[in-house]
């Protein structure tokens, strides 16, 4: 894929501590009511912290496949002021609260451009792949707390 | 499908005020760490209430497509305690804790057996197909109560 | 959840060598559009298949679990005919029509009483959990063919 | 969303008469095999021809809004043949292979780099929005024409 006409998928960016993810509403995110279903914005709110790791070069697959561990979401607090819809445009906006030694908890928003759709705190822990708390890798907490110095 | 030999979708029941309505975990319900992606416990939440409704005859479809109003999801506080897995059988626990003119909070319970697996409160609020809080259908009203009532 | 008050979830069941199984539609497996989101269709007969196999006690989770194997889909051919839509009742019915060692192939119709609203052929391979094609295992053969000489 | 240090979703881009859309792989979408789901491609594939539309200014969403009409999924045909995996950044490259009055037929197909995981046909009819057959917009059958011209 180093064709440089060719897309990419979309990427996130932090601007200081705030990490910000783009997204674009399809048929798929939405139900009979003409809005997205509730339940895809934690997909949406998922997929912008998933890019905040990648963005940083923490390789979850990697973790996952050579038996490290993953992140298991443990909380979530959801506020829906207004619903989003097909082919709105969204950015979710993402940044660290609470980092512990096994969990880390993100607040997040989901903004369609001046109007704010969705509050959230997350809480995720990192557990072994039988499911026992674990440790973060020392690297990840390296990088968190860089970002979280700004 | 009035042929008594073909079998028929899970249906919940209300025992007391408590309704209990039974899921079985598919492929498509988890994720590559083994168990049920996070997002989707809403989604068999969302069953479970869908369910409240339809076995006390109100007929959400219905209030749809005569443009009566439909509910929406205000808030939802969920704490994840144990992972459901492939093939499970689930019971969800749901009561109502809450009820306004224009919304209602339930507070539902994902089981396992005698196993707690998911806690959650749930805030639904009635609205018109374009976005606007509205009363909920008074007979909607009476039949809550009179489960409320036991 | 032996208590016999509580409901279990839906169950398919064989009459002759066709496995029936229902389905109930909810607001998830809907879009916009009012009626369920073409994709949808084959979570539903995927639920099918996984039940035409744990009713002949074929255990797909320590299939994967023991580094069996699974199935992979590797081909469907579906035409929508009548859309499904929120609340209805569906029943699915699937047949064996074609056994190899490593792959079988299903046809699967969706009904909603008299009405056929798809119909579809699915063929799935058996691999190891690193991809590669495997026989199914001889038990499960044997169940196939019990089942397909009715 | 006019400040351009934010991220915006991606987007397709033409080349000749071939639409080529990106998609990056999240949890959301593989289940616990470890792969992508199979139904999750025919999403990939929806938001692929949904972006079709839209880089060439077709408004779906005005479409429904207004009544004028709907695309609905008529038939599927597609080979999967090798699986995509967390994190893969894919390809959908889709040309339409057939332009009726009512309907269109799309062929896509998506790629990992130069490994070719899916193909697949898929026609799509134009109805109203209580499902009769209706012509497609002239405007949008032209705009299919110049895209087929190349």
């Amino acid at each position: 894929m180093s064709d440089p006409a060719l897309p990419v998928p979309a990427s996130g960016v932090y601007i200081g501590a705030v990490h910000h993810f783009p997204i674009r509403v399809y048929y798929e995110d939405t139900d009979l009511s003409g809005i997205v279903y509730h339940a895809n914005y934690l997909r949406f709110m998922e997929r912008a912290r998933s890019d905040m790791l990648r963005v940083i070069d923490i390789d979850q697959r990697g973790a996952i496949e050579s038996g490290e561990g993953v992140y298991a979401v443990a909380e979530v607090n959801i506020r829906y002021l207004r619903p989003a819809r097909l082919e709105d445009e969204l950015l979710v906006r993402s940044s660290v609260t609470a980092l512990k030694n096994a969990s880390c908890t993100i607040h997040q928003e989901i903004w369609r451009g001046e109007e704010l759709l969705i509050r959230a705190d997350v809480t995720a822990a990192f557990i072994t792949l039988d499911g026992r708390p674990k440790r973060q890798p020392a690297a990840w907490m390296d990088a968190f707390r860089r970002i979280l110095a700004g």
